[in-house]
């Protein structure tokens, strides 16, 4: 349990985080407890003027040429070298572009191809959905693979593992409870299987301790317009253990990930290193706006922003527990700050409808089938003072039950 | 031949021009004669404000709320829509996301599903190279399909189409020569054998006459960086026949393509129509640039716009044979301008250090290997007297032969 007592306490804790000069470098609504971040970062002052030049420079007045002048070739792999310290990655092992669905699919296959012989993918059933359908896609297609479906815990992932088994995905955070999955436990469970190794990041990077090579994971795919505030569908990333980049062969072979993309040759000869993860000419107006959001943690030491995140979420936890008592509200996280992501989800019965009358008291959260109210927490711009007015305001909430939703 | 004998005669066709007020709706840099439009569209000005207020209002002030307040869950489709009419698609059969290289892997396989049985993909080796290599990629994908080259015209691909071949890939315009492809025949010819006709519209979209529909096209793809003017690496098409939506699978199932996205449901049901084939997030800042920029079509009539692509291609023809006779310059791209698209090649055994001293005297072509001067002529923000000024100067740098590369 915590000191806190009182909002003035909250506003303590503010004024002595670390990361508290970093709010100011974010524009968020006055009034507004925006805890979605973990759907949508908030948006970088930095993104509105680099966006702008790009448009107005780089584009407008260096047109074609900038693509040399402007370093627009390189901007997948510049990227990839900001959100490589952030996941523990080397920084040649890191492209952005791109959707993470795709992502997946190239580094799902990958990975299979690298594994000849064995004909089964395995991944978590509570894994999103989207992650699901590619896999069960390139299964399909790698030739009538098995996509077998396991959950990591209690032994179910170790019981599914066999000699056919060629590549083990997971989501390092369940994107419902938050529940956070031992990554290097994981990936060594898959080895010693003789299975590789691929990690989902999506509900991850930027918020909790990702060490990808530490973890000796092999692939990894992750979004960056969550807790790396990228902006509204910003590219995701790839990355692939430099030990796998030689022989590494996607399906999607686009000319920029060829190894002389104008030589314009008939056939295609791969980049000899992460390059040739990347496939079509990418989106540079949405770059921009992730180059700059990227730049905001130059100087962020990470077990500070995890610190943060952990203290946000106990804080949060202690307080709707005791605001909300009797009220019907029910953790669905772990309680264990080790063993959860940067979110928090609770049950209600009528988790919908509390969302939407959240909103009105200016608090957003998100609301995910069938009934848990979920909560992110941003370390970089959130407050604990924020927690506080969540937890009040839920409580206010609460007491005007019972509850009926009126669009249901 | 034209009466231009003078600058000023190109000055009185620009006052004659019912184009013209669109160049004020562009940034162009003052004295450059830009003529790569083909590889990057100029930067349209009301993009400028587009993005800013999509960043700032609709990201930073409505965050997550936009995805409904905004319309972002709509913008791939309200995107198509504006796409539809000027490749004469129905306002249902255009979705815009992903690169175009996604796309004509996702329409590939598509159409080469829609045939089972028939196990040949057949294409032009001419094709720009990345199709080609996804068609490599798709075809190994499906099965061990063979991928036939067969080039269009003098009865080549007729002679390529068995019993065996799903599907034939073909660009509308090629990228190097823009020899025009007919594409209401080859789709015909395509059909008498019983495969499906998938068409690259990259270089044609916005510049050529293009009526899907009424060539009883079955899928195409395009980019929108081009002619479209939706800045650097802006977001691609797909267009899928209303007829095949039904049935069509494509290999990238990714969630917004679900028929229920926020089911979150562990099985793939492709949404009903051209939505199946969308997949992953969008990046909604680039959307936010080419949005603003295909809106600048409304109220521009395409065959007023082929037609000054022809009468500008014409021109520039005549007046580089007229002005560099003898140096050496040949025409590379057919002289019947129904037979070729909106931009110019000619050849040149010193193309490259040429293209360089153009671009010095202030003249952006482009190069292709091995000795092709490529000259893109985007009728909106062109002028006559920019066709006299491209030539002049190129006369200018041929007259400071002989040519050696410094670079080689």
């Amino acid at each position: 349990m915590s000191a806190v007592t009182a909002r003035e306490d909250c506003e303590a804790l503010d004024a002595a985080d670390p990361l508290a000069p970093w709010r100011e470098r974010f524009v968020l609504p006055s009034g507004l407890v925006y805890l979605d971040g973990n759907s949508l970062g908030a948006l970088p002052r930095a993104v509105i003027e680099r966006v702008r030049s790009t448009i107005e420079e780089e584009w407008g007045e260096g047109l074609i040429g900038s693509w040399n002048a402007a370093g627009w070739w390189d901007k997948p792999f510049a990227l990839g070298r900001l959100v490589a310290p952030l996941i523990g990655a080397r920084d040649d092992e890191v492209v952005v572009g791109d959707s993470t669905s795709v992502n997946l699919f190239k580094v799902v296959m990958a990975a299979a191809r690298l594994r000849p012989g064995r004909r089964t993918i395995v991944s978590d059933p509570d894994g999103f959905p989207t992650d699901l359908y590619m896999i069960d896609s390139a299964a399909e297609l790698l030739g009538g693979y098995e996509h077998r479906l396991a959950r990591p815990g209690e032994g179910e992932l170790e019981r599914a593992l066999d000699d056919s088994v060629a590549v083990v995905v997971l989501g390092h955070v369940d994107y419902r409870t938050a529940l956070l999955h031992d990554m290097a436990g994981l990936t060594a469970t898959a080895h010693r299987a003789g299975a590789l190794a691929v990690w989902d990041l999506c509900h991850s990077a930027g918020a909790v301790p990702v060490a990808l090579n530490a973890s000796e994971v092999d692939f990894a795919v992750g979004c960056t317009y969550k807790y790396l505030n990228g902006g509204p569908g910003s590219p995701a990333f790839v990355f692939a253990a430099t030990r796998h980049l030689a022989d590494a062969r996607q399906p999607l072979p686009g000319w920029h990930g060829h190894a002389r993309p104008f030589a314009l040759e008939r056939h295609y000869d791969p980049a000899p290193g992460i390059a040739r993860f990347a496939c079509g000419t990418p989106p540079l107006v949405s770059y921009a706006a992730l180059e700059a959001s990227l730049e905001l943690w130059d100087g962020v030491q990470m077990d500070v922003v995890v610190d943060k995140s952990r203290r946000l979420s106990g804080l949060l936890i202690e307080l709707v527990e005791r605001c909300c008592d009797g009220r019907g509200v029910e953790l669905a996280s772990p309680r264990d700050p080790a063993r959860r992501g940067s979110h928090l989800a609770f049950r209600h019965p009528h988790a919908h409808p509390i969302v939407r009358a959240l909103a009105e008291h200016g608090v957003l959260a998100d609301f995910r089938e069938p009934d848990l109210i979920r909560f992110g927490l941003a370390p970089l711009y959130l407050r604990y003072a924020d927690m506080w007015d969540a937890a009040e305001r839920l409580a206010r909430v609460l007491a005007a039950a019972p509850w009926t939703d009126p669009h249901s």
